[in-house]
């Protein structure tokens, strides 16, 4: 018997209706398609559009898609962990809204903040409450409405950033496959590079940090840029090594989508083709904690039980990290 | 040899110096001493005061209280998870201003949102990482500024919150000492009677959500002291049945310093005497995530290694729980 691993044995991924493209933002701000294609690769985002609309919606309907597929009662879960850096509210938590939502009335759960790398995070905190053997059935969420806290003024932020995210299912197996590895880190002293600097107990809420626009993402495009190319190259390279991973070893690399070329270099430094490379930053944009989830969703037809596939991510904090799985089932 | 658990091997607290009392406060809204006295136990409370302050600078210290003790490198720190629904921003994470400040550069970690309950889910994530042998040494954080999301023109709330935390290590211990069980629920349909309305996706801060006063603690006192006498009294029967304890195994509770009237109730349940139930809501009120922390600290003196002590909360989500510990060191 091999040691009790959390597999992912189900998926659900949600974005809202409403496409806001290039050519849309073109008219909000200065800049232009062919701009904003070759710095990013985005060509368009999705925008949770309407009053009192939150993360929360996000994460309601990618559980329920988990639910459906595998015609789970909602009282089989045990945990749900919503990675996200805009919870609807600080209180109560977005895991309490959607368990509350979906019925889910055996479940416990909180809201995890640490920023694009907030699904990572969240996944290997999941994780270890199934290799314990405390939780049976924990779900864990990556979900985002970016656009709450978007200054659409800023052409630098607003052509990157959109809405949606996911969720998985862990469960126990120990049949070799889930969750392997994970290496994590951070470093605060990167927070001057890419902040949001009201809202919190630093500077609450009043008219003064809304008029200065405090409560918008404040990113310096090229400092950030820098440490994330080499950082998630370099935590890329270090799953690999420690596990043993040749490049001809891992069927898929997801990435965290915020920049095409980022992606590009850590694919590069792991020496994998670009067919291995999953991308959809070009129809979603940085969905910040939603952005691996919703690869998973894309591309889920792809992945055959006992492939190797890295996550990896980098964003606010700095946070960073990667995570060596192995699939848990077949395509239908 | 026993199971690995996770072991409390040193705790830290600290509240900030400026003191504000129910004199203070019947100058600030229409209440008396004697009336908040009897209603919830509370004399004074701490006020972290002053500009660019945040819930950080309270994990800070008591962590930093925790490195000297111990004698610790800032290196030999792997993950520090902060309970908190105080944030110093929502990112850079206030984990990762306190890796930062204390030069905890191999750790990584991120803040965990569960009102205050925060602290008991912080912790028993935390245990998960050194139960799987994943972390060596983990830091958990409770700690809140509430007096940043506090209405001093309202009576009902300024009386209750303060400002302060704590924080504790985790290490792997199998000698039998440790967290050896814990019993975490959440029922988001609670929110209604307990939240703060604005400045997450749902209500992003503008004019309108700060002239409204969105960005406060709303609290209904009644229907949230009669969820909390009974699930925080449930709860704490629950882990004793679980675990086979009677009231004459129990060294200590120590429970949420919400409101006197709700512990005494949940002390009466577990049929503690007085002496074992631990208190200081008197100089500190309601803390939030840091009110278990705070109360370690204050007793730690009285603790003897192997002693059976309960810790119980119940607030915002709703969420609630009860954790199971025998405490692994004798006072120095």
């Amino acid at each position: 018997m091999n040691k009790v691993r959390a597999a992912i044995t189900a998926i659900g991924g949600w974005v809202p209706e409403t496409v806001l493209s290039n050519a849309d933002l073109e008219k909000m701000v200065d800049t232009n398609d062919e701009w904003i294609i070759s710095r990013t690769g985005i060509k368009e985002r999705r925008i949770l559009k309407g009053p009192d609309r939150g993360t929360s919606e996000i994460g309601i309907n990618a559980v329920r898609q988990i639910l459906e597929k595998r015609n789970l009662s909602p009282l089989d879960i045990d945990l749900v962990i919503v990675g996200t850096v805009t919870p609807d509210y600080f209180f109560p938590s977005t895991s309490n809204l959607i368990c509350d939502q979906l019925g889910l009335k055996n479940a416990w759960g909180y809201d995890l903040a640490a920023a694009c790398s907030g699904f990572l995070y969240a996944l290997s905190t999941g994780a270890q409450f199934i290799e314990t053997g405390r939780c049976k059935k924990v779900i864990v969420v990556g979900s985002d409405k970016m656009s709450s806290i978007i200054d659409y003024e800023d052409r630098a932020t607003c052509v990157i950033f959109g809405d949606g995210g996911g969720a998985v299912l862990l469960e126990p197996d120990d049949s070799g496959v889930g969750i392997i590895d994970f290496v994590l880190k951070a470093d605060g002293s990167g927070g001057q590079h890419l902040n949001m600097k009201g809202g919190g107990s630093r500077n609450p809420s009043n008219h003064e940090t809304v008029d200065k626009k405090m409560h918008f993402v404040h990113q310096e495009g090229q400092a950030v840029f820098k440490h994330a190319v080499t950082n998630m190259a370099d935590v890329s390279a270090e799953i690999m090594e420690r596990n043993n991973l040749k490049s001809e070893d891992i069927a898929y690399l997801l990435a965290h989508q915020a920049n095409k070329r980022i992606i590009d270099a850590t694919a590069s430094r792991m020496g994998l083709s670009s067919e291995k490379v999953l991308m959809n930053i070009e129809r979603y944009g940085n969905t910040t904690s939603g952005t691996i989830p919703l690869l998973m969703t894309d591309y889920e037809h792809l992945f055959r039980k006992g492939d190797n596939i890295v996550f990896s991510a980098f964003g606010g904090g700095f946070t960073w990290g990667a995570i060596y799985l192995k699939w848990a089932y077949d395509p239908k």
